[in-house]
C-alpha cells in the first residue's frame, strides 16, 4: 500500500478538530454546548449582498477572470481608499478566501525550507499553509503580560537568517485581539527594509477595533511599497465566511505577476460569491457601526465577567473578536475535553479552543485558551459563569 | 527590494494567457474572435441548480463543514453509485474545484522533489499544481499517430525511480479527447500495484463519451482500492465552471485523513456553490442525453470539416470536448498570434490554444493546437473554414 507524504503527516490538525467528537457526543446526550471556540459570527450578512445573489440572472455559471473582473477590483480599490489605503485595481488579486491569498503569498515569495517569522500566538492555520508550501515558521514570542504587543525588534533580528523571506503579522490579531500601533508598524517597516524582507499583514479584522483606536495598515506606510503584502478577506467584515472571497494586495508588481500564475492554475475564484461581495461593498457605514457597538459590548461583558474569576489572566483585546485567557491549570487540552465530557451547569457546557495550537514553540500556551466572542451577550455571560464553576470543580 | 521565489519564477504561465492581449486588441479593432481556446461550455446550467441558489434563504452566509456536509456527500456518493463506483460519504472530500482536489492529492502523497508520471500532452495546469507543491512532472509521450492511447507499459517502467509516487491520467483526456479502455486501466492498475504507487485519475469529463464507448473508472477496478484517487469536478458536468466545486475521492483512509488536514487549513469550500451543486445532483438523465447529443454533433462537424484541410493531422476524440490538431507549420505560438493580429475572413478570426503548453518535454507539440468544441455548430464550421484559409495564407 503506497504511503502518504511526510509533508502530509506533518500537516497540523486543527486545534479544535479533536474536540469535535466530544462536543457531538455531549449534544447526543442532550447537553447544550456554548461554542466559544469558533470565529463564525452570528451577525447577519448585509441584506444587499444576500439579495444580489437571490436576484442574479445567470443562465450559465461561468468561470470568472482569474484575478477577478476589472470592475470588481476597481470597486475593491474604492473600499481601500476609504481606509486610507491608496491602491489600484492592478494591485489586487481576488482569491478564494484569505486562506488562498496567504497560500499564494507564501508560494510567491518563499521556496522550500525558507523561513517566515511570525509573532506567536498566531492564527493556527498559518502552520498549515506554511507546511503545505514547504516553508518553515519561525516564531517570536509575544507575551500575555505585555498584552501580546509587538516583541522587541532585537528578538526579531536574532531570528533573521539568509533563509528569512518575510515577517507575517495578523493585525488586529487572531487569537490575541491585539491591535498594533502606528509606531509598532513603523518598527516593523524599518526592520524589513533593513533586511530586505517582505512584510505580510493579515488585516481581515481591519474594521473591528475598539476604544477609539484606529487600525494602521502596512500599506499606509509609504516606504513599504515594495515590501508590503496585505492578506484580506470579506469573511468577518460582512459576516460572509461561507463566500470564500479574499484579496491579495500589494504594490510589488513582481509579486502580483507571480501570484497571478498561482491563480491561473486554479482558474478563478467562485462566481456566486463574487456577486455577493460586489454588492456587499456598498454596505452602509451604519452596518459596521452597529456591528462594532455589538462586539464592543460583548467584549466588555466578556472581560468584566472573566475578571471575576480567581486565578486567571486575560489580555484585553482592542480589536478582532478573540481573546487569550490564561487559566490556573496545566493542560488546556485536557480541560477542554473534560468540559465537554464531564462538566455541566443546568445541563449546559462550553467548548473552548486550547491555545497550544496557536503557538509554534512546543509547550507554550498549554495553560491558555482562546475565546471567540461571536455570541449574544446572554450566552457569553452564561458561558463565562460555566467556565468559572468548571475551574473550581476541575482544580478542586 | 525583496525578490519573488524561484518556485514562483518557474510557475508556468497559462498557454493562452500571452495571447489574450492580442485577442483584446483584435476586438478593439472591431474584429470578431471565435474562441476555440477555452473549455468554458456555452451549455445552460441546469435550471434546478440556478433556482436553488435564487431560492436560498440564508441570513448568515456561514462556513460549511471542511469536507462538505454529511448529507451532501451522501448525495454525491449516490451519484457515483449510478456510475458503478461504489463509495461512501466518508471516502469523499468536497473541494474548491477539481483544481483544489488535485492540489490536495499531490500534497498528500508527494514531498518536495518527488515525481509523478503523466502521459503527455496533459492538462497544462498539472504543471502549475506540481510546481506549487514542489513535485516534479515526469512526462511519458503519447502520440497523435496512436490517437493518444496509453503509451506502452515499458515506457512507464523506464521512468519509475525511488522518488516516483504516482501516475496521473486524465480520462477522458483534456487536451486529447482520448478515452482509456478497460484494458488500459487494468494495465495501469498492474503497474501501480507492482511498484506501490498511487494512480490518480482526473475524471471530470466522465459523462462526455461518444460512439457508444463507456467510461471505465479507476475505482471500478476493485484491486486498486488503496491506490486509486479520483479527481472530480462539477464544472463541465453541469456547465457550472464558476461554482468551483470538486471532489477528491479515495478508499484509502490515510489519504482522506491527510487531505482533510489540507482542507482544514483553508476552512471550507464555497457555500453558495454547494447549494447549487446539491440541487444539480438531481439533474435528470435527459439533460445529459441532450448535452451529449449536442457535443457529438459538434465533434462530428469539427472532425469532418478539419479533415477537408490539406496537410493536417487530427486525433478523433472519443470523450471530453477537446482535440489536438497537428498543423503543417513550425510554430503554433506564432501562428496563433498571427491569426489574432493579421488574419481575417469577413472581419472574423479564431483564437486557438497552442499545444506546446500541454507537453512537458521541450519542443514537443510545437506544431499542434488544441481546439475546444464548446461552441454552436455554425460557429464551429466558420471557425474551421477560417483556420483552413489561414493556413493557406500563412504557409503561402
Amino acid at each position: 500500500m503506497p504511503s502518504v507524504s511526510r509533508k502530509g503527516l506533518s500537516m497540523p490538525q486543527s486545534p479544535i478538530r479533536k474536540l469535535v467528537p466530544f462536543a457531538e457526543n455531549a449534544k447526543k446526550k442532550g447537553a447544550k454546548v456554548i461554542h466559544l471556540n469558533i470565529g463564525q459570527p452570528d451577525i447577519k450578512t448585509p441584506q444587499l449582498a444576500l439579495d444580489a445573489v437571490k436576484n442574479n440572472n445567470l443562465s450559465v455559471l461561468e468561470y470568472s477572470r482569474t484575478e477577478g473582473s476589472e470592475s470588481f477590483r476597481e470597486k475593491v480599490a474604492g473600499y481601500y481608499a476609504k481606509h486610507q489605503i491608496n491602491i489600484t485595481a492592478s494591485e489586487i488579486i481576488v482569491t478564494t478566501g484569505g486562506s488562498e491569498a496567504l497560500s499564494f503569498a507564501m508560494g510567491s515569495i518563499a521556496d522550500n525550507d525558507d523561513e517566515i517569522i511570525i509573532p506567536e500566538p498566531f492564527y493556527a492555520n498559518y502552520n498549515g499553509f506554511a507546511t503545505a508550501n514547504g516553508v518553515k515558521v519561525v516564531p517570536v514570542v509575544s507575551k500575555i503580560e505585555d498584552n501580546f504587543s509587538l516583541p522587541p525588534i532585537e528578538d526579531f533580528e536574532k531570528l533573521i537568517t539568509p533563509r528569512t523571506k518575510a515577517i507575517l503579522i495578523c493585525n488586529p490579531g487572531n487569537p490575541t485581539g491585539y491591535l498594533y500601533s502606528k509606531e509598532e508598524i513603523k518598527k516593523l517597516a524599518s526592520i524589513v527594509k533593513k533586511h530586505d524582507l517582505f512584510l505580510i499583514a493579515d488585516e481581515v479584522y481591519r474594521e473591528f477595533t475598539y476604544d477609539d483606536k484606529e487600525h494602521y495598515s502596512i500599506l499606509q506606510e509609504e516606504t513599504l511599497d515594495q515590501h508590503a503584502i496585505i492578506i484580506d478577506s470579506v469573511s468577518k467584515r460582512y459576516s460572509m465566511c461561507g463566500a470564500r472571497i479574499g484579496f491579495l494586495v500589494t504594490k510589488n508588481q513582481d509579486v502580483i505577476a507571480t501570484a497571478l500564475k498561482f491563480g491561473q492554475a486554479r482558474l478563478s475564484p467562485p462566481t456566486y460569491a463574487q456577486i455577493a461581495v460586489e454588492a456587499a461593498l456598498d454596505t452602509p457605514q451604519s452596518y459596521f457601526d452597529d456591528v462594532k457597538t455589538e462586539y464592543l459590548q460583548r467584549r466588555n461583558i466578556l472581560i468584566a465577567e472573566l475578571e471575576k474569576i480567581d486565578g486567571i489572566k486575560v489580555a484585553k483585546p482592542q480589536g478582532a473578536f478573540y481573546c487569550i485567557v490564561e487559566l490556573p491549570i496545566a493542560d488546556a487540552d485536557d480541560f477542554a475535553q473534560w468540559l465537554l465530557e464531564d462538566f455541566r451547569v443546568d445541563n449546559e457546557t462550553v467548548m473552548v479552543a486550547p491555545a497550544g495550537g496557536f503557538y509554534a514553540t512546543p509547550g507554550l500556551g498549554k495553560n491558555q485558551i482562546r475565546i471567540a466572542y461571536v455570541l449574544d451577550q446572554d450566552s457569553l455571560k452564561r458561558a463565562v459563569h460555566i467556565l468559572g464553576e468548571a475551574l473550581k470543580s476541575y482544580i478542586g
